[in-house]
């Protein structure tokens, strides 16, 4: 059977990551699959889904390795029939950390894997992070084939980058996976609104999948897992508890934004580069 | 006495356009006057301030000659004692028309000029418009030294683009100034959203400047004229009417922004280029 790849209903697992990893596991997989069974053929988990997000736990977690949540990642696919967007995990490698989103198809393949490019080194009042402390720079741009299409993958503040995005839609990205963790400071501040504006700019489904807040611990995750559609706008969003949140991907949309305001085409390589 | 750069009054006149040309000269005129008397320091017109912005009115308009409109803004400037970013206007060269914004100096002279560089060609449902029927395009991106420090210029449709508005962020600009008419539906949709973001994403002011609208005209702009701040806050904004929209422009907070969230230093300039 073919498979219609215009319209695909997604599925943000927003879940709270817990600090006993077997835990969270549990919980992720009892999520994909209930995602599979409402119908989700994409489904897509939030920032280090698997470890808490605080300098406390990242190396301790790291040490457990990143190649036995990468299987479980795979049989959820293969097992669920879905492209999963595997949220982000520690990935070590040489001794080095990573903050890595890793993407299966639903034969349990892996089809992708984006080193979190732009690390989350701030100075806001009341919220100080410096993730080069812990991990390095990713060093490429990441755009996928699957059987949905093709798509773009980025973590968290790599959202802050349009140079980024841009180019992702120009290596024929038709929707960009964001697994992240906004916080209770830039949240408000820019999570929807860079949202938005990456997918206007590009006239592409941006989909984010947050973390769930988990009130009282270190960092306090915003939430609002979001889909943006081609003109910009919300076509999803939720709260800041756990859930998952369903939106349909309509591909044909972004045919119709590319034609009616054309600014792919209108831009002016003569005066400035593109990223591509 | 020194001029105070770090804090500076602006007043964007968003005045509905006549079709009468002496009607709008005059009016627009009183609101420069009007504006400086109430302490702004720096003033900003709309996208084609001096001519109904309609296909039926552009070639009877530039026929009468941009020269007297740029002397009159010269003199309302000097007059003033403003930095006047006088909108746009139809500007004819070798029989061709552009849609050029000119500012002026506190002391009349000329500091630039921007030729809209992307054209507005659209066809979304309910509103068709093709600028580059009539209009040549722009070739340089312009950025300007001024007593209150150094500046951006673009017009309307040029918003769209994010590399244009990196590239004045490169070259030093800490305001961008954007006359312009979004119309009912483009302004709903996107207006406040790109103003918004090319702010967050190159941490500075963006002043745009709209016409009010004019029901039952041809093209009726959706106003809203709107300052956005280097957090990509909303610092100003008003409705669709005629009237002087006043916000202060804290260039301090371009330092502090850029303090808190690094993103211009931390472009991956190895993996994508960046305008400049």
């Amino acid at each position: 059977m073919p498979v219609n790849t215009e319209v695909v209903k997604i599925a943000l697992c927003q879940l709270r990551t817990e600090l006993v990893l077997e835990e969270t596991l549990d919980k992720a997989g009892r999520m994909v699959r209930e995602a599979a069974q409402s119908g989700a053929r994409i489904v897509v988990l939030p920032e280090m889904f698997s470890c808490p997000y605080s300098g406390r736990y990242f190396h301790s977690f790291a040490a457990r390795g990143h190649g036995p949540i990468l299987e479980k990642l795979s049989a959820w696919a293969e097992e669920n029939g879905v492209l999963l967007v595997g949220g982000s995990i520690p990935e070590t490698e040489d001794g080095r950390l990573y903050n890595s989103a890793f993407v299966f198809g639903p034969d349990g393949r892996q089809l992708a894997r984006h080193r979190k490019v732009h690390l989350f080194d701030v100075d806001i009042p009341g919220m100080r992070f410096k993730e080069s402390d812990t991990f390095g720079r990713g060093n490429e741009i990441t755009v996928f084939d699957s059987p949905f299409g093709r798509f773009g993958l980025a973590v968290c503040f790599d959202l802050r980058f349009p140079e980024l995005f841009r180019a992702m839609a120009e290596r024929g990205a038709r929707a960009i996976f964001l697994p992240a963790q906004f916080n209770l400071k830039t949240g408000p501040m820019a999570w929807e609104l860079l949202l938005r504006a990456r997918a206007a700019d590009n006239q592409l489904y941006v989909a984010a999948c947050a973390a769930a807040r988990y009130a009282g611990f270190d960092y306090e995750c915003w939430g609002h897992s979001t889909v943006t559609d081609p003109f910009g706008q919300v076509a999803a969003k939720c709260g800041e508890t756990e859930q998952i949140l369903y939106a349909e991907l309509d591909f044909s949309r972004v045919d119709e934004a590319r034609r009616q305001i054309p600014t792919i085409t209108a831009l002016r390589e003569d005066l400035y580069p593109v990223a591509k």
